[in-house]
């Protein structure tokens, strides 16, 4: 039995990128790596640095029971790791393990795996989001529907300008995580970060080790000035913000009065209320991803770490990275799963905008009245008629038709006037046609 | 295998208390209490209440894999968990599951048992920090130690009076973890807080709900006003800030330059570095507890709840409060472990207040000039004279040898003078002892 | 000319009560406070105490130029501040200036005193907008409104109880402020604690320090054990949370689609679109509320203070804790001007119930299958009428009229079942009334 | 009179360039821009663009104060700005004034030019901070001190490596912020985003002016995906956490027990204590830098924006951000302040090296003793020596004598070995100098 509340905030691949055993295979991926490393420095035999790679391809024949139980006594997992694999390779090989390493240097270079792992999962479930937005700006780029301000009908938009608003947002958080992935650096400086105990070698080795996983290098260790860690928290922070954005969209058009979308599939239904049907995946993208802010501050706090290896701040960032990772993540796959499927109505997309029509003649008639009343006081009159037509229940038109100084049937809207949102749809489409190769 | 990270973040009971099977034990429980208190209320037979509780009593019974697979889709658990106990009692009984409720009302009190339960577990432990700090206060009321402001030596203390400012804080935490535990009410109002489905009978059964379970009660549900959660995380977070000042407190302490501590046991040994003794006890408390303010904040801005149920924040309580819950638990099983074998080397605090004695003196010095320079100018020469005695490497009574408007010699400080450290002391353990009933 | 942003973030008069000049007077009442509590103590003569109050008394004579061009050098502005006021009193009151203590002492008390004068301010503007809620819920005890839970229409409420329950936070967060206000302790311990500079009547001076403020007291110093700060902060997060709560509500249902309550005034117009009447009151309250939770953390992050004076944490509260205060007053101003001219638009809500009945309909349907076909098929089969009608446009009674295992004309509902909504606002205003003292 | 606590929290230039001078200027200069924009596109003429441009350089001759007093009510200050400007320069160039814009476009254009003001003033703090850094690890390349691991005393580094670290750190957070700050964009969209009040040339007119302003521009409007304030978050958050990293070295390093630094200056005098000398700056920089996470988080919480423009998140943005500005920026100020006047007390870091050499003793005996003993066996004794030593105080060389399996004396640590510590500050200086024009 999986969690209970797994499927909501464990959702997506992230999750399972950032389990115990995604840790495990990232600690012994590191471990592995450290020893060719060393051997192609010329630290090790290779013979040596394959044995360790051999062990640490076969978690199972580890004796991980003694890892996890040792873990918390020695402050983080990697001395009893370091141990386990020693024993398993044996004494000839037991020189290549951990070559010139602190358990930071291990620990946080597999962080950095997990991490990659996880927002590669991450960017797969955003990119389905993105796809899914992308459609529906592309389907419904003229289609017309309320914009509206600070939650009041404003004026005309398009569902296709929305949809790609959402698109912007959601390839912007794309690419943030992306430029933050790629340049996320390994961890190797020796117990204090003179590279002391690697044998005068440990600036090639680290490089090497960055060359054998695929990452990133740095001048220096990083164990105290956590960079990439921030650079990981602020990328999360915002694809969470972007995604709750996209979300609360979907919740406010989905609102029984508004009811401009709906979501699709099976889910949703309410017990004690069978005509409900919610939109569950919106609800939940929101729910994953407000945990997002509160993680981040929790990482940024604990930047501030003390000499050459903090007392505390480091080892809070294991949980929080995970939980932030595995909750922005979940949140992309619901919002995927959401947009994949969104059921846009736009026939009342359309009534809707019919019914809102008064705040456009509300507007031509403040502009018609503005050279004999000045700006100021024809605002006021329009907004005074208004208030008056929702008193009484009268359209504006019908309210304005006694007033001698305006010609409301001259100044009643023709079709929705929606700017320049299909040309701008279509410089986002263009956009992200060229991103995903779709058009050179 | 339990977490790889679980050692050091799920230690103590609060874990366990937040863990799936627990949240399952909690579900079950309101449910099975609701059913008795429909029949108290005259709603159901008690034949069909009691059904209702025996199988409520032996979740293995039950298709709990049905629930775990379809809570997502439904949103929360508690839908497929009402289908899988209607089944499992059988059609007669079936009426008595769930009497009157919304889903929220089963998940909200569950809530707040699993919260209940881990608070109990949090405040064992806490206990056990509490009684360590207290024996610390009592065993070294008098023993002097430097006090340090602003991580600079100022002026003589005791180490009684620091361990009795942690008992204060561990007892504050305590007081107001206790006063929460015990106004936490239970959640009944039906789909929009109306009572409509209880049959004129709400708000009777909502008190014969309290009464089942122990719980305090409303006069309105709070699905959307969460005080209840707010008072959680305010004083969850208020523990956290207790235990990581108390830990900063130990690591500084054990410093290798300052050693006034070291921590007992046989953790905290280092593999490059076999003369090191890191006192992870305290570094893991701390840790821990830098996971709060965060999730606290998360709980806090998920406050704002729309309408009768949230699309959302609601929802992103779960996983929030759990975390949190787990990580005070957390940081308060480490800490009493930390203080219970704690090992004072009053020594080597003696021989710090004999080193830093310097700095009385200058006091005493600037007091003697300050009849014939006034204060400001006193002051302002007792300060250059440290600073080159500071500077020369010679002690203070030195420098200030050759002066001639200050008799040295008779400044000289003899025992430290530590105030009302004692008597301070004997206020907070009598405190103590009255609270703990062992004086009356 | 005040702040541009001041009108929207520093309304209501708290902000007023965080200023530098409260700051100035807080500090000085706390200098005169400690000179006459040192002279009931016997340790200054009455007339140096006198002749330090009347100095306190008159801040235009004193050269706070001064005390605001160093505080920074000093770490914070005590130090200049008590030399200021030493050389204002002269040589021989000088003596009664800052008695035994150290600057913590003085900014913590004076802190203690900016808190509860903005609480104050704070719990005045709390009780406007709760006595407009307790009115609201008076007049509109029966008046029937939609329930919606997750955004989506569910069952007929009351607004008179959505206005009870905005009365049961509002009040609720008042309890906790008050609860706290009465709590907060004076701040003396001198430089480490000890009292040392006391002369041995330290205790009694800090309990003649807490008479003279009418604060409370403890049985030590809580310069680094900062219970007193994180309970602000857990009452001040606390209250906003229950402020956005209410105001989300007031702007979901102002929303132009709903539209069932307005904001009064003259607020709220939009130059581009005079038809619109934005909730600006119920916004701006949002805005200010949200601001809460981060500057929450903070204060509990702070809380983890070194040995006897903490190097930073303790200087972050002073603009944090300020901010804090500042911006829930003005979520509270906002909330208060918000309900206290609301205007419930009534006709409206009886029209969105009217036009919403179909979903009780579909639960009696799926009651009265029930018998027939199991629970899980008749709601089933009541969630498939209401998806056809709602495809189809037309009314569910209709859609339902051909199914031959139902009566659909005997389940058309009645008038909204609002169960027991106007009991509950009935014991939620008993409550508010006993408590403002209208009924014994 | 400057406030009571602007010289701690509002120190550097970035505070001036948040206040409301600064934000009055930035309004004016959108408005201006957007005119000339207009005139560009041809929207309007020339010189009505002209008379905009001129009334917007003379603040002074605005009636600011109506533009203060009606801000709140409007919900933000741009409505009555506009007509105040539209007053000013007449009805003939009142058309050029705000064309085609919402009070959004010119409150986020000026959020964004009030960003890149302040964060230049912070990048000139940090550079200084970088600048010293640099210094500092130029200077000490080879100067031995005690690296120290979870507070505990480790293996010898070198005060240049521990400065380059910073270094790194410092010129990361300058290469984030100036990144972010290059792509900061115009924002331009109408009030619902789709360009309708601009006649059909909002593109034209929105690049135009983006090269006005020398923003960047995007395809769409940003109204309610914030992406642009998520990345100055982001950077923000990551400098103030890099500050304070530098900041609790300092502050550590300080310690009197350490005493490895100190603060020049006239800083950081206690009253109560003439011998201390508190390390004001790094104290304050942390106090500011501390600040930021919970700030972050704010901006990161209002990302969730709802339709086209929020209902309060939107608002929360203009003080938070404000605030996140000029607290890194005064934390930078101090850090700067602190690094540049920092004195290194190379002789005491000599001191507590020789003092701390038995650490490398017992990893030389287990080295020594693995061959006998295995390796856990030999860390095991060699352990149990220092902790003998320390118990008796002995030196651990004398403890060891009496081995038979141990030839001390050949193991005793000739000069401290500093691995690859001065080639990576070679590195990372190299680097710093070809960034900073000093070499090819």
């Amino acid at each position: 039995m999986s969690g209970l509340f797994d499927g909501t905030f464990a959702r997506g691949g992230a999750a399972a990128a950032v389990s115990d055993p995604a840790w495990i295979d990232a600690l012994l991926d590191v471990e592995a790596a450290l020893a060719r490393a060393a051997a192609r420095t010329g630290l090790v035999p290779a013979t040596a640095a394959d044995a360790v790679t051999r062990a640490c391809a076969e978690p199972a024949g580890l004796d991980l029971a003694t890892v996890v139980a040792r873990a918390a006594d020695a402050g983080n997992p990697v001395p009893p790791l370091v141990r386990v694999l020693q024993d398993a390779v044996g004494p000839d090989a037991a020189r290549a393990v951990h070559v010139g390493a602190t358990s930071q240097d291990v620990l946080d270079t597999a962080l950095v795996l997990v991490a990659r792992r996880a927002v590669s999962a991450i960017d797969r479930d955003l990119a389905v989001a993105a796809e899914a937005a992308a459609e529906l700006a592309r389907a419904h780029r003229d289609d017309v529907v309320m914009g509206r301000t600070l939650l009041q009908q404003a004026l005309p938009t398009t569902f296709g300008l929305k949809a790609a608003g959402w698109l912007t947002g959601l390839e912007g958080a794309r690419a943030r995580l992306l430029a933050v992935d790629a340049s996320l650096p390994v961890q190797y400086g020796g117990a204090v970060g003179t590279l002391a105990a690697s044998e005068g070698s440990g600036v090639d080795l680290r490089g090497a080790l960055a060359a054998e996983l695929g990452l990133a290098t740095t001048p220096l260790a990083w164990h105290t000035v956590r960079l990439p860690v921030a650079d990981l928290a602020g990328a999360l922070g915002t694809a969470a913000g972007v995604l709750a954005t996209v979300a609360v969209d979907v919740v406010l058009m989905a609102q029984t009065e508004v009811g401009e979308v709906s979501e699709g599939g099976a889910r949703g239904g309410s017990s004690a209320m069978p005509h409900k049907h919610n939109p569950v995946a919106a609800i939940s993208a929101r729910a994953c991803a407000r945990r997002a802010p509160g993680l981040v501050a929790t990482l940024l706090g604990a930047m501030e770490q003390e000499h050459e290896r903090s007392a505390g701040a480091w080892h809070s960032e294991w949980p929080t990275l995970g939980d932030l990772l595995a909750t922005v993540g979940s949140a992309a796959a619901w919002l995927g799963e959401c947009l994949a499927d969104l059921r846009p109505d736009t026939a009342r997309m359309a009534e809707n905008v019919a019914a809102a029509r008064d705040p456009e003649l509300a507007g031509a008639v403040a502009d018609a009245l503005t050279a004999s009343l000045g700006r100021g006081a024809a605002h006021d009159a329009a907004a005074e008629a208004v208030r008056e037509a929702r008193r009484t229940r009268r359209p504006l038109a019908e309210v304005l038709a006694d007033r001698p100084d305006v010609d409301v049937r001259s100044l009643l809207p023709g079709a929705p006037d929606v700017g320049e949102a299909p040309a701008q749809v279509d410089a986002v489409l263009a956009d992200y046609d060229r991103r995903t190769g779709r058009t050179s």
